[in-house]
């Protein structure tokens, strides 16, 4: 069977959840690509600080060595930062071997040039994890502006920041404690000024309006304000007027110029913005024949971030292909999602009497287990409300509980 | 120049919006895809009722002699219900025509069968338009299942029935009166059955299904549930305790059996479909790596169907394209969307003292104009709260008043 080779650059989240992906799924990488998916090697800076089990898999810190591997095929890019991973990447572009970069800062900045280089070389380029993580920003982009001229395009880009505006709001934190808390879940790097400041959403507001607009938002029209001075009094005092405060990232075009903000805005619950928590991320997009189109999901983490490098592998190496239809699906046991009742804690505090609202589920009348009198006893209250209808299932995914 | 031509089956809102679209995208497609797009005929049921400007396209209502045309590359199918539609695109695919359609029902129940004589064959077939409308799901979802196994699927798929619920909820109508507004809005057929008993939205799910599992919900695990019996008392009971009617479709993978269930279902804040009002549509699709992603926009009308429909065109020409880098866009005047102040018209009803919240865009001190007394001394109020913070700009773009 065939092989694609992969060398990757960087061994932190985004490269390690690179590697683990490509051995989870190689029987299913099989099958679509016709070809066994084999990392070659890893670049990583100190090789005393990385171990890897398959020691098939050369560990360098030498790109040279890296790159004299042969036969590479695919150049991930799971490193941060504009240096060394430009020089890194058009030295892989120049050897002929495609790319499929998370950087985001660098592609912002060179994406451009290394898109030349790769369409000169006739190698293609991959950048899908530069914007979102695992949300399919880039191809569905790329689909809409086929047919449609983008208008304006308002994201939530930066998760940490939006972590810490959620957990202010709803735990009454400080800025600071919020952050702390931020950082100790591994959201914000020790140095969080990338994030808190807006640079992280602008470097992706960058990426984003290179593909919408075919240029970057000139730097007179410009607006970069992070959320450092947001105090929790005005959080609860918009929050009052069910108004709630996001890191938005804008990109608007208007003749003779692109403009682009990040900053705190104040959104209220008809936008779908609002709902957009903690670690979430979501980019709307408003198109002149489509309307506007809203994408949500995870904005970063390992496997968000690694499902969409891999996507962009399949892509890269399947162009041709077709939505596939499925053979039939196996989920294993800890994959399998139950509609169970679930009862959101937050519906809890928002009831009045601390009553619990219950039904059953559409007209098979599951009846809910281990539930306490005062639960029992709000069940029948919403059967009254509710009269002869059957009771719908209440749903609210986040902070939920299952009943069973 | 190399030309596709183009046979499109019905007249009707889609069909037209189809027609619209090619000639004023005319420019726009010969860049993509290096060739003119042209209509060569139009079948419609009658003739009498239907004129087409051009009188170079053949206007008939007999297949046979649209069919007879010659040199058709691509047959769009625009009308509704599975006959005579299936035995249109059979023929179509046996004289090796590929072929677009936007119609769910045909596709939901023959879909896989025209796949696979479409794949004997050597043609294509683009189905987006079937579900959702502008909102790229089959595309989405299909780049997502390269990589992801798919959990759980969760859509507001029908904008009549949410219309609907939107509209009781907001305005307090009755059922019946929300539905005649619906009907003179022309979101809601003579005949309402198909969306307010599920059965549309049902259609959509099973497109989906067959996409995400390679096979269709079991009868036995199928529930389907309109939204007639729900009363504007429910709605306002549920509606003090922040919950939301939203009639869902789900589609749900367990071990052995695919269950989908169309009926109404109360959500809290915290699920991406609470937002989802009027004649919008959503889905969220929960994956095992990627987590969950939400897609969200227009589920219906002219130009978000003819998006699609167009959308399929170009990948069906172009299927090697990478994502393309734009050259300048230009925007036409009526296509440039301001960052103008905008205060949600809800946001009044909810503040109290009937104050209103004002602010500045950015750092850059637009006053609104035009304001009464009352809204100044509101935007004095909200900045004497913000203290010493730049005011950021008021979003809620739904039901939105500028204010310039």
């Amino acid at each position: 069977m065939d092989v694609i080779r992969i060398a990757l650059l960087g061994y932190g989240t985004v490269g390690k959840g690179v590697h683990q992906t490509i051995q989870l799924q190689q029987e299913r990488l099989q099958t679509l690509l016709g070809k066994r998916v084999e990392l070659a090697g890893v670049l990583v800076k100190n090789i005393n600080k990385h171990h890897i089990e398959d020691s098939s898999v050369l560990l360098t810190d030498n790109c040279e060595e890296l790159f004299s591997l042969g036969n590479i095929h695919v150049v991930i890019d799971a490193i941060v930062g504009r240096e060394p991973g430009f020089s890194y990447l058009k030295r892989a572009i120049q050897n002929g071997t495609h790319i499929i970069t998370a950087n985001k800062e660098l592609f912002a900045h060179h994406g451009r040039e290394l898109k030349s280089l790769a369409d000169e070389k006739g190698v293609s380029i991959g950048y899908e994890a530069t914007v979102g993580a695992g949300i399919p920003i880039i191809q569905t982009l790329s689909k809409l502006l086929q047919v449609n001229k983008v208008k304006r395009i308002q994201g939530i880009l930066n998760g940490t920041s939006n972590f810490i505006l959620s957990s202010m709001r709803e735990k009454g934190l400080s800025f600071q404690e919020a952050l702390k808390e931020a950082q100790e879940k591994g959201y914000a790097e020790s140095d969080p000024g990338n994030d808190i400041e807006g640079r992280d959403a602008y470097f992706k507001a960058l990426v984003l309006s290179d593909l919408a607009y075919g240029k970057k938002p000139e730097e007179e029209h410009t607006l970069l304000k992070g959320i450092t001075d947001i105090t929790i009094e005005q959080i609860n005092y918009f929050s009052s007027l069910n108004l709630r405060f996001k890191h938005v990232a804008e990109i608007v075009k208007a003749p003779g110029k692109i403009s682009c903000a990040v900053r705190p805005v104040l959104v209220s619950p008809e936008h779908p913005l609002y709902q957009v928590e903690y670690e979430q991320n979501a980019i709307a997009v408003e198109t002149t024949i489509a309307g506007r189109i809203t994408l949500q999901g995870l904005g970063a983490g390992m496997y968000p971030t690694a499902s969409a490098v891999i996507e962009d592998l399949v892509q890269l190496e399947n162009q041709h292909s077709q939505p596939v239809w499925r053979e039939d699906v196996h989920l294993e046991a800890e994959e399998i999602e139950q509609s169970l009742w679930i009862l959101p804690i937050r519906l809890e505090k928002q009831l009045k009497d601390k009553k619990k609202i219950l039904g059953k589920l559409g007209s098979k009348c599951l009846i809910a287990k281990n539930l306490d009198e005062e639960s029992l006893e709000l069940r029948d209250h919403a059967l009254e409300v509710l009269g002869g209808i059957d009771l719908p299932q209440i749903q609210g995914l986040q902070k939920s509980v299952k009943i069973s």
